[in-house]
């Protein structure tokens, strides 16, 4: 058993049997990180295609599945990572606590949050469970065989504590126990600040990205370089995926286009103005913070 | 000596002395290509402090180098690559054209094409000199320091003839040798088009990466993955080198610039009027597109 440091001095207990609702890219490396961290610990695929559940559990990654939920599938103690598009994950948690029994531990790992607690708040049981999260790691391409046992190492892991009760805190830390065994760092929020702060640094980057792609135009690739290649590269996400994540994140996403809009009228009004000075106090302060990044 | 493919049965003939103007990160890196791939070729270096350029050269970049252009600095064939801030570089190539004898080939590095080729145009030794070049690799971190002898392996090089007589063939085929000799690819372009594509391959992109930086804001950094570090890295670059680049190619930019303001907004609207359809339509027509170039 591992020690997790910042822990007290009991040692804490592990969760014997992990259950993965969605075996994605997400979810597989979920798997993977605790196969590789806690040889004993059970990890349980479920979701929709037997196809790709036996393929995930010949690759590793799965110690047994199942396509449909069941009560002596959430043993004693154990803890269920919905890891699905983000508009499905509400309805998934509440359909789990419903067969859930008092000692399970619901979280996920989705890219919005005030939605998603939302829903689950107006169902007893399902708040009484879930501890929301958000793993702050991914990739373009999906599906479990992108699946890396050391995506979430050293990565922020979003928790947002379901309340200020001492069970509520109790479940928390249960929560943040099982994102740090997979190598996160953990980060409290609030649902709202959560999103407010992921609808910059990731929702409108995407957004950013697609639209610089889009005006580029596939017929003036040949003559892109490293530049645009890694400025755009998360355009290539799952388009689903990603409309399903903006949709959830409507109003601090529509805050941060319009902030982009007005922030790219200032370098337009400069270029037509001839204003040069401007340009360049621009480019320069985008250019200081982005250093403090790499400095970081 | 050698070979290289493609160039018709006589061996062509290489050159024996390359003079680099402005020892930076592209400069340098000619440099280094130069001395790893032609160690009998001299490679001299022009530019302002000596402390600089004693350190190129002691790093192995430089054979030899001056803080001063003199006559005879330039044989009787040699090429002369000038790699200086984009509104540097006409200027610094009618200064050469003054000095060097007609064997001599002058070409640049700059990321912008029409405004450098219209000055030398318009002084008649450089015109018959001067062969417009831009390689497109590059790096956020300038200087020498940088340097890597591979940075133009198989990246394109924008070639611009400089004319239709068979004297500005050859002179332009001397130039293509030359950047093929370094690892390019060559491609045949006017200044115009140049100007027009790049300012959506490459201008574009990195005024979108300083805005998305600026406006996601330096504290929430900490909540930044990797997708956000990837699409605003270039946004790092030297704020004074963008500006000349973006002033340098005012008109292509900003219909550019227009373009995307045009597009985001539209991203803006499908969210406002929750068109969800619309958002994954324009989504997913990045996605395809960005996905060919990782195809290509």
């Amino acid at each position: 058993m591992n020690i997790i440091p910042g822990m007290g001095q009991d040692t804490p207990e592990l969760e014997k049997r992990i259950i993965v609702a969605g075996v994605g890219l997400i979810g597989g490396s979920i798997a993977a990180a605790i196969r590789k961290r806690d040889p004993d610990c059970e990890v349980i695929g479920v979701g929709r295609c037997e196809a790709r559940l036996t393929s995930a559990a010949k690759a590793g990654l799965l110690t047994d599945w199942s396509t449909q939920y069941s009560e002596d599938l959430f043993a004693d103690r154990c803890c269920v990572v919905v890891c699905l598009p983000v508009h499905l994950i509400g309805r998934e948690v509440c359909r789990i606590a419903e067969l859930a029994g008092a000692e399970v531990l619901i979280t996920d790992a989705g890219s919005v949050k005030a939605m998603i607690c939302a829903e689950v708040a107006q169902h007893g049981a399902a708040a009484e469970r879930f501890v929301g999260a958000h793993p702050i790691a991914g990739g373009e391409q999906g599906g479990f065989e992108h699946a890396d046992a050391k995506l979430f190492q050293n990565r922020v892991c979003v928790v947002t504590k379901p309340g200020s009760s001492s069970a509520a805190e109790q479940l928390a830390e249960r929560a943040r126990r099982f994102w740090q065994q997979i190598g996160c760092r953990i980060v409290d929020m609030t649902p709202e600040d959560h999103d407010r702060v992921l609808a910059l640094t990731s929702h409108l980057p995407h957004l950013m990205a697609a639209v610089t792609t889009a005006v580029v135009g596939q017929e003036n690739f040949s003559l892109a370089g490293s530049g645009f290649r890694d400025a755009t590269r998360i355009a290539a996400g799952d388009a689903q995926l990603w409309t399903a994540i903006m949709a959830g994140n409507r109003d601090p996403l529509m805050d941060a286009v319009r902030s982009a809009e007005h922030h790219l009228a200032k370098y337009r009004m400069a270029l037509e103005t001839r204003d040069d000075r401007q340009l360049m106090a621009l480019l320069s302060g985008a250019a200081e913070q982005r250093r403090q990044l790499d400095n970081s």
